[in-house]
Order: structure tokens, then sequence, then C-alpha cells
């Protein structure tokens, strides 16, 4: 009988992954370049203020190589207000120039694999709602990446017990706990949103813990046998005051 | 031997994905976007129409994402007025500022995998009828995913008997009735007509149940040892009144 | 040792699918647009004619979804000549107004597996040279699909024996021979040719029946072991005197 | 232990297919495509007079389907001549009017799983010579192939034995030899090259000996158990004097 | 338990994929072409110059075929660094006449299967900081490829006990040797980087060796069994004093 993991599911969240059309940018005049870059900070700033007031979050980081040139990640409480900040964007001037090349939809998850029993609501509880409805670091370097659990011959995690599911789970979780500290981990169910069951997205201000910890893991049983990986995207943080110098041509 | 599942069909459904060309669409002049808002109203009025003369039905949602600014969903009794209303659309101005991203052709369907036994023609049968020709329900969202039953090595359903997929099924439709009131289901057959066999459009007031849904079958064996999922799309309804705003630049 | 089917092959064949660039053809004057029509129009006459003479045969149907506006499958006793047909398409004006989607080439075959033993030459049958340089029927309705025979583990078609092919297919054709009256059915070879075995061209005045039999199939041990399928294509006959109303914008 | 086959190697080859932008095309004047022949027509002369001192060879064949519109061939003693005529290609003007489509780098291979032992220097040995630099012949039509063998579960085509191999390529060779003077084969490995591990060009004038031999060998069980295969390409010759023809629009 | 390969890791590393859009780089005027080269022969300036105080490394080559017509391949000790100079690139004149096709980001990488135990600090071994930072060759020809280690049913690299790494992979790196002095080989780690786990650069005079080195691993365990491989990308350096003849038109 099926017996799915319990969740509890915090902010709703779009990965947007955008290159930027660098040859149609410069055919801008200068004065024109400036009013889209200065729209576009309107809008970030729009984004700032909601984040201030802890009603959403949100992330811009440039991407390495040729996936992407840029990833904005907004958390927001509903799909509507989502739906809404991503038509914003795709209606303002800098939008106009740039390429749309990946995006991720999914809503901030905790698993209860790794979780005791308790009987106390646990979206009342402060340390659940600072992990559900996160303020997203403002680390040196993001990681995203989605995936799936595997439903290959014998390696089918959704016909495993829960009872195995939570013991492969937990040695999975010992590992990533020696990377606290190192490394912000956000998870992002997207069952029922997106292609792939879940969105990785690492903080670190060390871009190597990024290789060390997926390399560890992908030795442990759970994604040993049982992880399908997407695309990995890796990039820097893109600090508001950057931006200018960023799309400067 | 063969002995398949014996299916009703209702109406031929078209699932038409499109993201915008915004850039374009801001090149027109203010009066020739109001004209073609105007003239796709016109067409949407139609269909209006003919849903309440019951001869058809449609629904149309923002989608959240890259895959698709918007999902246009048409329901008619035969392929050829389908083909007509895709073709009828794809002519209209607002078309030109479209791209065309996903579709799927189906035909509405129930399964026989959990009727009963009965002499009268279920054609005639008025609950069944509702269920073959569907007024669409207009909640918040939507949820629209292609899926296949996996033929692969020991997990192959076309070769499990009758029985045993009565049986497998039925424990699967147990599921979704405790979703009943908080989800609507429907389901599409696409045999001979898509490259999935199955179309699955969830509607829903409240995104969430979405994920549940989903989540929760993807732990019984229906799904976890005989279900190929394709690509997910999730969105938000798209009043008529509300066009005008969506189409804003 | 391999024992292969052997095949009786007739027409080389060319299904060729392509959508309407309708923006584009909207720019034309209605005089160019009208002058376009008309070179396509004499472009279909010159089918016609081969038709009447019964030396090729050829179909255009509307094509259901996104995938194709349009299919035009061509007939032909040489590769050469549905080389030059299709490069001839191409330079017409109308094909400036199409973008190719998918295209299909492959012979009209029969293979042996349902045959009985003949010392006669099968192609001096009248019979068989009937479903080799068939005439295309014009039903209302078309469905194509390509398809590989499966060689996976142990759902290897090619390693079974003559014997037992001849059995499985024996049972796959008493299917077929329910639909008779229904459905007609085309098949052709591809091996040498494109990426897969074979291309399945079904015709029928009911469009549902495609879904009958494609969906009762799957369930026999053919299909359901050992068949691989591609995209499903599904559409309505476009006659003559309907293709200025088609193309009318 | 690893036992990997021998193999000599001739001359290095480029598979490079395109299709027209007819659209594009017509929009030269009668000239300036004229004049767009003509130096096409120089570049082919060129490597017509490489091809009569037997330094390089290269075949020019129209593609049917919509995969490409024709194919050049080119061998060369060095990867840099390839490279040199590639680019020398693409800076002609009918390359504007081209849309590349597939390309294939590889060389010309003999394997010694069919060779006997032997003390020469194979290099040095005529009829050796002459298959590792070839003139290719100027048959009706071609096909092209890509393919792998296959590394998967019990069908692992590297883990098996050289003697394994050496028997299973024997009987392969076999059913080639029985294609002797219909066929002419060119085999070119590209591991380390390009994503396939070998392409296939088979020669003929008769089209349908392409479907006979793949179909006649894919029952058996190199093919059958570790055959992978690729898109294939079916064409017919391309004679400098049509070329022209070939353009004309 | 997890037991992963501890790695050195060295410096960040960009292949940069592009082909040239030579129809709209003819459209400038020979001044403007001029000045891209100049301008681009400066950005290459700058990156000698940080190769000739060892702070870096890059590499310049041509492809053969489709894929790209060059790749442009980057060392920094930072991924900052990397980032800088991919978007300085980007807003090149030269960029404006490029497209993408594929890039690569990943991390020079050293493993312990094949080392000793030592209680140095390997960054301070001369011999390994040699290879972890180093001065790319500049050998006529460049192979490369990205990887997997399998993870498939009974042919999981990951679930094998670190002995049996090591074993294999002392088996797999005695064939490396072989082709000492013919090849050199960079391996870069991606794993959390980009959608491989590995990126090979081969570096040879020798254009067969790469054939015959890959050939020769495959038949290996450890690629036989366990390798899992993307695209080959092959081609000739492309001396700084080559350029304007490479982009001359």
């Amino acid at each position: 009988m099926s017996e799915p993991a319990l969740t509890l599911d915090g902010w709703y969240t779009l990965h947007d992954f955008r290159t930027m059309d660098w040859a149609a940018w410069k055919l801008l005049s200068s004065d024109e370049r400036q009013a889209a870059i200065h729209e576009f900070m309107q809008y970030l700033d729009k984004l700032n203020e909601v984040q201030d007031r802890k009603e959403g979050s949100h992330a811009l980081y440039t991407i390495v190589g040729q996936k992407a040139d840029f990833m904005l990640m907004i958390l927001r409480p509903t799909m509507e207000e989502l739906n809404d900040l991503e038509n914003e964007f795709n209606k303002l001037t800098i939008a106009e120039y740039t390429i749309p090349t990946y995006s991720y939809v999914s809503v901030v998850e905790l698993s209860n694999y790794l979780a005791g029993e308790s009987n106390e609501d646990p979206y009342q509880n402060p340390y659940v709602r600072g992990r559900l409805y996160p303020i997203l670091p403002k680390t040196k370097h993001v990681c995203f990446y989605p995936m799936d659990k595997r439903r290959q011959g014998d390696d089918n995690w959704y016909m495993l017990s829960m009872e195995k599911r939570k013991e492969l789970m937990y040695s999975h979780g010992m590992i990533g706990r020696q990377y606290a500290g190192k490394i912000k981990q956000l998870i992002c169910g997207s069952v029922g949103f997106d292609d792939w069951e879940w969105g990785v997205t690492l903080f670190s201000d060390e871009v190597l813990q990024f290789k060390k910890i997926v390399y560890e893991m992908r030795f442990d049983e759970v994604s040993a046998r049982y992880g399908e990986f997407g695309s990995f995207y890796v990039g820097n943080l893109l600090e508001d005051q950057n931006i200018e110098k960023f799309l400067h041509v």
C-alpha cells in the first residue's frame, strides 16, 4: 500500500534562467540601455521591499557557461504572485534582450523522513517556518539542479518501504550535515508542478564545496542507486550594485 | 491473448500551449493591440456560446514558468471542429504574437477498470454523459501532464492480466477518491492521436493539491512501477475579464 | 543464424509534414497569395494526373495540433521521382510559407509472415500489386506513426526464431482483421532509409477507430513486448476544393 | 584484460549534410545565383583535381526528406585539410543559403576481425591501400548511418572476448558478402572524433539493396544484440552537370 | 557506507564552443572586420599575459564538423574570473558573429585512485601543482568529451567498493600510460558544476592517437561497463598568427 513521505510546503518558487542577447542590447543607444537598467532596478527594488517585509525572497546570480547568463529566483506565498512577477519581468524592456533558457516551478519543501514525531503543528514551529519561508542567503555562489528518485527495474525508490526509505535518507542526511556551515541547502518539491520531482539549490561562499558534497553523496546509496539528475547550473552572486557593470557594453 | 480495457470516449480535446512574443507585441501601436485583443475576445465569445449550448467546452489558463504563457484547451464532438478552431486561432492577429510550445490531441476517456457490469448503454447514462461531455470547471488552478503505462523488462503493464490490472487500478482509484471535492480530474486518451497514451488534466482551487495527489500516487504500484510521465504544466485561471490586463504592455 | 522475414517492396513513399507560417503568409497581398495557391494547385494537378494513370499516388491531410498543419504523402516507383517532387514542392511559393516539421522516407512493404507458400511470382499477383502500388483512399481521417521492433534485454524481436515471430505476427494480424472495412492500413518499410524501421499509415472515416486499433494491439505481445513507437500524427482529409479555404487569411 | 580489435586507418572523412534555404536563395537575382553556382562549381573542380591525382576523394548526393537537401562527403589525408575544405565551403556564397543539419567526422577504417595473419606491412598492400584511400564510386544512390556497439546489461560488446567477437563478425561479414557487386560499403571509425563509434556509407545503383542488407543484418546477432543505430540518410547522386538544375529556382 | 574517491582540485575551466555566423560576418565592411579581429586579438593578448605569468592558461582550436567552428578553453583560479572572461568575450564584436553551441564548466582534477599514501600536503608538491595548474600544451590537435560513470542495474560504479574501483582504475591507467609522450590528458571534474561528471581533454600532435586511446580503453572494464560518453569534439590548433586567415572572408 502506498505510504508516501509527508511533506511540509512553504513558499512557491520560480527559478528563471536567461541568456543575454548582447548583440541586440548593443544596438540600443546608451540612454535606452540606461533606461532599461533603471526600469529593471525598480523591479528589483520592489522585490527587495517584499523581502524586507519577509513576505517573499529572491536571489540574482550570474551563471557560468552557455546555459544561461543569469538566474533570477523568486519565492512567494502563492502561485499567482509568482506568475504575476514572471509576467511583469517579461514585459520589462530588459526582458526583450534576454532569451529564456530554463525555468523551474516548485515549492519549498521539508520532508518528514528525518523528522521526529510530535503533536504540535509544525507550521507554527519557528524553526520550521524559517526553513519553509526562507530569506535566501547572499552567498558568493549558487548551484542548482533538478532531480528524480529512480523507478527502474530493481532500483525503484517508490517501491521501497517507508522504513527502508527513512533509513537510507538518514544516512544521506548525515553526509549533508558534514557540510553545515559551508553550504546552505534549499529543497523544493515540484511533483505536479514541473518535469523533475525536486529542485536542489545550494548556497556557498566556496564554490568547490558544491562539487565536494554532490560527489560525496553520489557514492551514497540514495544517489548511487536511486538518484536521477538533470542539468547542473553554477554561478556567482550578482549584487544590485554590480548589475550596471554586468550590463555595460 | 490481448484483453484491452474497454473505454468510453467523449469529446475530442486539444490542449494548446503558447508563449507570448512580448517584444513583437510591444511593437504594435496601442490601437493595433486593442484590435487584436478585441478579435481574440470575439473568438472566445464564440467558444462561450458553444459552451453555453453544451456543445463543447474550453478553458483558458496562464502557465507558470518558461514552458508557456498560456494554455487554451478546447473540447468538441469531432476532430474536424477541433482542427477548424485551431486553424481559426492560428489566423487571428494575436496568434502572430504567440509561439507554439506544446500541444496535445486526445479524446475524453472513461475506462471500464472501475466500472460495474451492466446491460444498459453507458452512452445513455446521464452521469457517464456528464463525464464524457464535460463543461470544464473554472477552478483557480490547472495541472496538465501526459503519461504512458510502462512496457519495460519486468514492468510491463500491457503484459499483465486484466484481473491484475483491475486490482491495481482499483487501489489507484482509492487514492484519487480521497481528493474528491478538492480536485476534479479529466482523463483523455491519446493512443493513436498523440505521442503519449493519456493526458491528465487536474482542476483545483488549491494548487498544492496537485503536488499532494501526484506525489501520493507515485508511491502506488500503478505509478511506481508502471507510470511514465511527460512534462508537467501548472497554471492559473485566466478569466475573460482579465485577458486585457494579461496582455497589457 | 539470421533468418529475416522476406518482404515485397512497392512504391517509394515520402510523408512530408509542414506547419504554415501564417504571420508571413498574411504579409503577402491577396493577389500574391492567390498566385501561390494557384501554383500549388497546379503542382497537385500534376500529382492527380499521375494518380489517374496509376503511376503513383498521393494524399493531402491537415494535421491536428502543433506538430504540423498539413501532411503531403507521395508514392512513386523510384526514389529519384520522390526526390524531384520534394524539390519541386520546396521551390513553390507556398513552400516559402511552410516550416518543415517532420518527414519520413520509406517503401510500401508486404511481409511474408502471414503469407502462404507459393511458386508464382508475387509481383505478378494482381492482389499483391494492388497492395504494393496502392491508390490511397480518400478517407476522412489519417493516422501516421513510425515504429521499431524492440531489441532490449529479454525483449529482442530480432533474436526470436522465424517460427516464433510468425506465430506472434499471426495473432497480431487477427486483431487487425477485426478492423477490416473500418480501417485501411498501409505499412511502409524504412530500414536503411529512415530512423525507424516501419511507418504505419491508417486511413478511416471514423477517427476513433485509430485509437481503438492501436490500443487493442498494444495489449498484444507483439506490441506490448516488442513495439517501440515514435510520434503519432492524426488529421483530416484536405480535398483540393478546400485548399483555398484552408489557406484563406 | 582489454583486447581491442586492431584497425588500419586511411583517409580522414567529413560527411556534411545541408538543407537549402530556398526562400533566401530565391531572393537573389538570377545573376547573383549564377555567380554563386559558378563559385561552387570552382570549389568542386578543385576537389575533382585532387581526386584525379588520387590525393583524396569526395561525393555529392541529394538527400530525400527533410533531414537534408544534399550531402557533401570529403576524404583527405589529414584532419587539417578536411577542416580547411569545410571552412572554405562555409565561406562560399552558396553556403549562406544552406543550413547545416548534420555532420560526421571520422577516418576510413579496416578492422582485423576478418583479417588473416601476416608479417607484411598492410599499409603497403595495394588491395588494402585501395580500401583505405578509396576513390568513391559514382553509384546512383547512397545510404549513410552512424552506429555504436552496445554496452548494456548482458548485451555488452566490449566485454566479449576477442574470439567471440571474431566469430560474430565473421558471420556478420558472410551476410555482407552476399551483396558483393550490388553494394559497396565504406566503414569509417569515429571513436574519439564524433558521437557514434562508426559511420557506414553504402553505395549502390539499386536503392532497395540498402533496405535489404540492413534488414537482413538486423537479424544477425551482431546487430540484433549489439547494434545501436543513429539516423539513416538516403539519397541520389548529384552529378556536377546537374547541380545547376538542382539549384534552379 | 559512502567512500568517495578523494580529489585534488586545481584551476576552474571553461570550454566554450562556437560556430561562426559567416553570412553575417561577410556583411561587415573589411574595416569593421579588421577592427573586430583586432579587438579579439587584444582579448587574447590579455590571456597570453596571464598565461605568461602562470596565473592561468588557455587554448584556442578550430573544431572539425558542424558542432562548432572553434573552441576557446580557459583556466583560472576562481569561478568569478572565468565568468568575467566569458562575459568579456560575449561583449566583443566578434562574439556577435558567433553562435554558442556548447560549453563546459569544470575544475582541473586529480583523483587519488592511483596515488600513493603520503603525509605531505599534495598542494605543495611541485609535480602535483604542475598538473593542477597546467600551462596547456600547444599540440596540433585537441579532443574533448564529457563522461559519466554509469549507475545502471548491475553496472553501478558508485556501488562498487573503493578497493574494486582502485583496482579497475589501476588497469585503466595502465592503458593510458602506453600513450605517454603521444597524448597529454587533462581531466576536469564537473560534478555539481555541469551535466556530466568529468570532461576529458586530450592533446596530441597526431590526431589518430585520440581514436587509438579511446578505442583501446573502451574494451577496458572501466569504460566497457561503467563509461557513459557525451559528444566528442576534435580539432586543430589555431595559433594567434593564423586567426586572421581563419576569419578572412
